[in-house]
């Protein structure tokens, strides 16, 4: 037996059915029009923004970062809940404008931003969070081309990370953002060039689960912020601190300790340094804001036993759920969080691999998981879909298409 | 520096600059309109069918697998050159039939076939490789509603493996097809049900390099199938002997020996069991047939050094590149063949880190590889993307879109 991740907080059930929005998971389908299908709850992604502003010193602006999920009703929603969104290519830029977002609410960060890319941001008045300095160049002559004063701020690559964090962005060499030592210098010169000049972003990693990791590289970042903005010598306006709140995917993982990030953080803007007297504070969230508000529901389309082996195959797979098949990003596979919906309140009463439809053995969703018995017909729950999940799984793969999505 | 993998035969260099087709790179994108961009090149997927042809014994059918590369001009291609399309879903199906491809020579393996697809296969006189019990019960229940025979094999999960194989689809517990001990009474029942029966299909694993394991792995299906054939009690028509042939994509791969493949299965044919005396063999290859044949080509965007390591970045990545990345299926990333397509003749004289235009560390083409000077508006190419390039990653994620593609 391998153990399942931990269930988020939040998911009820109906007559023994996983429930969702005050739906049993087989309304949710029906619904819908069917299974393969991501559920995002608008109720959690609330409560998960009413949580955090209550944690965090209230001038922090929060922004949400839409890689995490840019289904298009999430947008609308998370527009009326965040202070911002932050995009990573033209193509979210689209994405946020049709959403109706104000674009100066928009920064857009990314190392390999094309001429075309640059035009549109420049174009929108989004910010530009500047990657190298011949980004700059491109992005000065774009504007000068377009007559407007670009809104640039630059990213940093800082030189410590953020310890325990999934995915590190920070720390020695990196494609994202300038070395600390060049900031400076080019941030006298665009603000000579005549830009806005929106300040910093300083993003160290993902993923992290550890309140004193977090706040130990928070308070890193604004002592970096500070020296940098000595060195500019222009106060600084907006500095965006990055994110890497994690959520729990795997069994024996802790929710991060958000109000002890809060208090931390608190205690800093009561000490902050001169520099930043004036300066605008914003942290970038993607996963923590609707992570755990999403489950993919898949159902069983065959029950079979190879050597003693019970697989539950489902019509949904890796080409939805990448990172809960194990294969991105990660080294040892470990179990998603996975329940039968349709049997939620049951007891387990067996091991079964929980696989998908596709014909490669990379296609799995959970490995000697304990569950109720289930059979075909019968719907598995994968959660901690909200994010990365639908945004970041090869849809296309062996022909299958796109998941149903709906936001409830 | 980290070695690069091998250029697959058959490119060659117009002044100085990659060529396929009797193109040069650049030219290529500049008919495409633009990169990212994968170039497939017919004339080499005809040549590796003609070698291929050459050194299989001639009654041996050569199936393709779409899962590779289905994009339609090579579906069309690969309709005149091939004996068979395999597919894998129903969204495949559609892909086959509107290529023009006769559906008596397609066969659908998969293990999560939905009752929409067994019927869209049974009415279209698709065979069925049935991966269950249950999916035969299913498959006869639609065919008796259609009132049409289906056509009808089972996939066997051998207890044997291909020794080598990048990965795994025989040997111990699986999710793909019936325990070899249980096929003869489904056959024999599906039989007795009215169906057509199709014979067998017996996949063991892909991505072998090591002939010796291949023509090991085939007198194994050999055998088995015979057996199978005599505890059935009926001919067997039809052998799919699964697949298996790799291609080099990592430093110190070497080519797979099919002329000795060929030479073993040869010696087979001559001394085949009686069981086997009236039967039609076929192997299925994907990546074997269309792997080599394609290029990746993605521009600079940006060139930036952080400390002390350069960083060329694309347009592209790993929303069109995930195997290439090292994000699936692998455990330790290894550098594919990669090289600056714009500078294709000339000498390597840098070490850089070849990365994609998304926002993460994930994102990467080539690590600590030696390559000729490249600098912004420079292209890359990334070899062996013809199979499971396109097909098999996240293209929507960060809003990105999927890339150009072309035949020539």
């Amino acid at each position: 037996m391998k153990p399942l991740g931990p269930i988020p907080a939040g998911y009820g059930s109906i007559d023994g059915e996983l429930a969702l929005g005050g739906k049993a998971a087989s309304a949710l389908v029906e619904e819908a029009g069917g299974t393969p299908l991501f559920v995002y709850s608008a109720d959690l992604m609330r409560r998960r923004m009413a949580v955090l502003r209550q944690a965090m010193p209230q001038s922090l602006r929060i922004h949400y970062a839409i890689k995490a999920n840019s289904y298009r009703p999430v947008l609308e929603l998370m527009a009326g809940l965040v202070d911002g969104f932050d995009i990573a290519s033209g193509g979210e830029l689209e994405m946020v404008l049709a959403a109706g977002q104000d674009p100066a609410k928009v920064s857009f960060a990314g190392p390999g931003k094309r001429d075309d890319e640059l035009r549109a941001a420049i174009e929108n008045g989004v910010t530009l969070n500047l990657e190298s300095e011949n980004e700059a160049h491109r992005a000065l002559r774009i504007a000068e081309e377009l007559g407007k004063a670009p809104a640039l701020a630059i990213r940093v690559n800082p030189d410590f990370e953020l310890r325990g964090s999934g995915m590190k962005m920070g720390g020695g060499a990196k494609p994202f953002g300038l070395d600390a030592e060049r900031v400076s210098a080019l941030a006298r010169e665009i603000i000579a060039a005549g830009a806005t000049w929106r300040g910093l972003h300083i993003y160290t990693g993902s993923q992290a689960l550890d309140a004193g990791a977090v706040a130990e590289t928070q308070a890193n970042v604004l002592e970096l912020a500070a020296r940098l903005t000595r060195e500019i010598g222009h106060p600084l306006p907006h500095l965006n601190m990055g994110g890497g709140f994690g959520i729990p995917y795997f069994s024996g993982d802790q929710p991060l300790d958000i109000a002890a990030v809060g208090a931390a953080l608190g205690e800093r803007f009561d000490q902050l340094p001169g520099e930043l007297a004036g300066t605008e504070f914003a942290i970038e969230l993607g996963r923590y804001l609707v992570g755990e508000a999403g489950v993919y529901l898949t159902r069983v389309v065959d029950r079979k036993v190879s050597h003693g082996t019970t697989f539950l195959v489902t019509d949904g797979g890796l080409h939805h759920q990448l990172a809960a098949s194990g294969n991105f990003g990660t080294v040892v596979r470990r179990n998603y969080p996975v329940a039968i919906a349709s049997k939620f309140t049951g007891e387990p009463v067996e091991e079964v691999n929980v696989v998908g439809c596709l014909c490669t053995p990379l296609d799995r969703l959970a490995d000697q998981a304990m569950v109720p018995h289930a059979d075909i017909g019968d719907t598995v729950a994968v959660f901690c879909a909200g994010a990365y999940g639908a945004s970041a799984s090869p849809s296309a793969f062996l022909g299958q298409g796109p998941a149903r999505e709906m936001l409830v």
